[in-house]
């Protein structure tokens, strides 16, 4: 298993490679395997201190099950080849509590120790029904660590504080990709230390390692599949308590952030969070994600100025970064 | 295929009947074959005018792949020996356009005629996106009539007038599961009328005809599946144009409605869709409806008891109904 | 005092005419007096069957308290120099419970018999609250009538059901200003009937009246201000039970809606409410209302066009039902 | 003028204390003056930093405007006498421009450097309404520094970024009091540094300061009418650079907010703010604050609980604090 002690540093959310034509409603067989090992090594060899697959803008949701299945094995083979105990978190989200059970014991048969489970949302589940779920994914597998996916846009509302404390009780629970600072984080903070790693995004880090150095001490970013070394600088800074550091990268982070829908209104933006992710990460060349599948493959072209002038303002953030550690 | 014209009556919203231990999360084949042969027939022989499966409350999120295919198959067989012309809707919802699809081929291989189609709900789906999702669909079936599921709750917002305007001109979009009457009714009515028929809820019918009598001449119901003969007594009361009858059954359907958390207040009541329905319809006793899949099996009990006196107060009705029309 | 019965028919909702530069900071003394009496004059002459003052887009937020007193006196001396017992209803929503209390009984002193009332919109108010609220006002004042004013956008949520329940048993409590048709419009009707004449806007007007034809005999019009022809239509045609000519009446009425803003978007006419009512009264030419008065005299260039467009639609439907009429 | 660099450290937000029976509708002269007089020598003597009056708890909405200027009065004189140029910021919001601005006559005629200003709230303002008001109060009073009043809740929206950017050019605006982090805090600071100091609350200021820490060098406070002494704690922390012990009383902080409504549900703490606010002054007993005016007297005794355990919670903090510092 993952232990709660197992994740620190920077865990990286990565999109599903996909093969040109992935955007059209009759393609089959779209995963692009060679491109998804090569980022993940990639990834490997970075540095990175974690890996996620297959959350909202992995296209756990567009993904046919045969796909998934492709890139789950390919993703889980590339990662044990490098170290088995490296920790991996895979997608099983799914509609209803069964089908997410029969996705894990696909993974079970992989050696998959972690998966990265978001809760079945065609309809609003409330604070009974989400601990039912994740307590019920436990018991069915006392193996495997799961990473808690909260996602207001996505699940139809935030986890509350109380079933946080609840889920903490849970051992296979053993982090959460945390949504955002706001007041919650803090009670949330109270009731999970020492249980469920809460992960900030790599913007917020700074923000709430200050209050909880001892826990906070690793974060997720997707924005370090367009380049991981500011990500990296900032939890080396973090580490060896440069305050200065953390900042100055923090704050350019933000002015890297600036353009993208995703800080200006995240609600809108989760309407076309899969497309606009790919086109950062393809503007900025560390991983070719290829195109969105249907039905989330459109988005206005206005946004798609700002997700691409983001992506130029992170390689100038890589640039400095270089040129900064260099000297 | 099924025609804007053939769309006129009462057109039920059936339950998937479940065997015992469905709530289960270890539970397979839950489908009460039996049972749903009995619901079908039995409904058909009451003189009902449509048949939808598979929505929110038919359980489509929770259903195995394999438990759809056996349910679909046997209604789709129940229905055809009765009359191959019935007009009757599957629900193909899923997360993405490519499993839809892939699941209209099973029906189509089944000659199945109609499908009952909400949008992926995973992320929010702007004006474009819902255009382009029904227009590839059709495309791809040029001979399966298409139903569209208009559930805000369930599919993160409604389908704007302006959207209803482009999918009227979609020759097999021919039906509407229309959510409740507001202002917006009538724009919407105003754009699609000829081309979709807009169904309301039965206890809005007689609002929703007095506007639009030529074309509101059909309403969807679930509360037919504790027992039709009130929403068929409105059928024919608002056939014959006889207002007096049309309003007294209309008010007294309200009076039914009123311990109902689905009236107080839907947002709520979305959580616990299916559960509550399926508890009203075993209390009224028409379907055995069975227990909710996982994971929404799970209901706060305040709910349980306005969902029985509701089913009640139906029965009622339906005592009333009898008397009146023998009368 | 105006009773339950006394209201019956068209109620009229005016806006209170301002003279030119009223939409600047430093104007003073704004209201357009000889405007006020020409436009009460007119309404009285058309046969309309009450009059509202001084709700949202009669600028209640907007006017300085002297003015306030200015136009309430001057409207209050031409209705009653027409009728002394002509249902008027004025408004005085305030900030706060002792400040409304001191603007009614400035119209008590002016013989005043109804008030129109929100409740205070600085903070939401809870069920308990809001009945406290009118309770008060009741029973500091037994000889006024009250006029509910129920709307969600102005004062942070609707009336529940739970509300209007007690609110009925109020006996001073004789009305309300109704929002728009949903299903909660029927659960209101079951607890008010009888007690508050429930007052749907005119185009829900036929839609409301088929279910209640004993109770909703009256209805709410701000658009009888751009000429009184077609809601009155719409009153002889209920009366007289013509449903042909209501019909006929209320989808012209909503096809003369259709570029307004108020039916496209609720929510955003709210921000804009007061312009855009002002600006199509003007463009109609029955009363002279003038500029709007700050802060609310900015509106988006797009959404003119739109208020514009209707008031000439409007116009087109006086000259049809004249025409009508007249054959 | 207060200017931006006069406004650092705790800036402590006050109630208007009230004699008893304030609470009724037919109380009048409810300000109690002698305990005003109290309450604010006592905050001058803790050493904080700056006064607001006449926000939200302060109960501007629901005082008469004769009482307003009593406690205008008698709170700028108490300050006056003690500093001249202490930065003192009276409310000053109404439902309109002109009201607004005539209270503003007022304050100017007392020498008041400073106003408190939220917007008229009756209608939702769009962006460009928001800019022009503060823009055409600042204009009117070019020597009147204004502190924004930013409270979603309260005046329906946010202050959009695309406005702090606007707002950070008009001279006179020095300061916000800001709602609470987000993603949104950072993209608000970058508009606005320099020109508008941003105001965290008192928990939120580590938080903030961390990533500007010579900008956010004040926070605001209403907790500190429980008793300044942790705010102050914090303040010369923050002062010193002294991380541990800003973390220490940061996190002793949030422990107290815990059971108090305000932090965890702030839409529904926004319906009982004042009563709630007053309830925890009352039980910390630092200043008698008396009953909440009509009609936002009533609160749910659940939440009242709540409120003076965290009272409780935060004097245990204040002795904390004491022993502290006297080690």
């Amino acid at each position: 298993m993952i232990r709660y002690q197992d994740i620190r540093g920077v865990i990286a959310l990565c999109p599903t490679p996909a093969k040109q034509g992935a955007d059209r409603w009759d393609s089959h067989d779209t995963v692009d395997v060679d491109e998804t090992e090569r980022m993940i090594r990639n990834l490997l060899a970075s540095g990175i201190d974690g890996i996620v697959l297959l959350g909202t803008l992995g296209e756990m949701a567009t993904l046919t099950e045969s796909e998934w299945r492709t890139f789950a094995q390919v993703a889980v083979e590339t990662v044990q080849a490098f170290d088995p105990d490296f920790p991996l978190f895979i997608g099983a989200t799914t509609l209803n509590t069964r089908d997410t059970i029969a996705r894990i014991r696909f993974l079970e048969a992989l050696q998959v120790k972690g998966v990265f489970l978001g809760r079945p949302m065609w309809c609003a589940m409330d604070e009974h029904s989400i601990i039912t779920f994740y307590k019920t994914i436990a018991d069915t597998f006392p193996n495997i660590s799961i990473m808690l996916y909260d996602n207001p846009e996505a699940f139809k509302g935030v986890i509350p504080t109380a079933v946080y404390a609840e889920l903490a009780k849970i051992p296979q629970i053993v982090a959460c990709k945390y949504v955002s600072l706001t007041p919650k984080f803090r009670a949330d903070m109270e009731v999970t230390r020492g249980h469920i790693r809460i992960l900030p995004l790599e913007s917020d880090w700074l923000q709430a390692w200050i209050l909880y150095p001892d826990d906070v001490i690793a974060c997720w970013s997707s924005s370090a599949l367009c380049g991981p070394e500011p990500v990296l600088f900032l939890r080396d800074a973090l580490r060896r308590g440069d305050l200065e550091a953390a900042r100055w990268i923090s704050r350019r982070i933000e002015w890297a952030y600036e353009p993208f829908l995703a800080r200006q209104n995240f609600q809108e933006f989760s309407k076309y969070n899969i497309a606009l992710e790919k086109i950062r990460f393809d503007e900025a060349g560390f991983v070719h994600a290829g195109p969105a599948r249907p039905p989330y493959h459109i988005v206005p072209p206005q946004y798609v100025a700002g997700a691409r002038e983001h992506a130029r303002r992170w390689l100038q953030l890589v640039a400095a970064v270089r040129e900064r550690t260099t000297i």
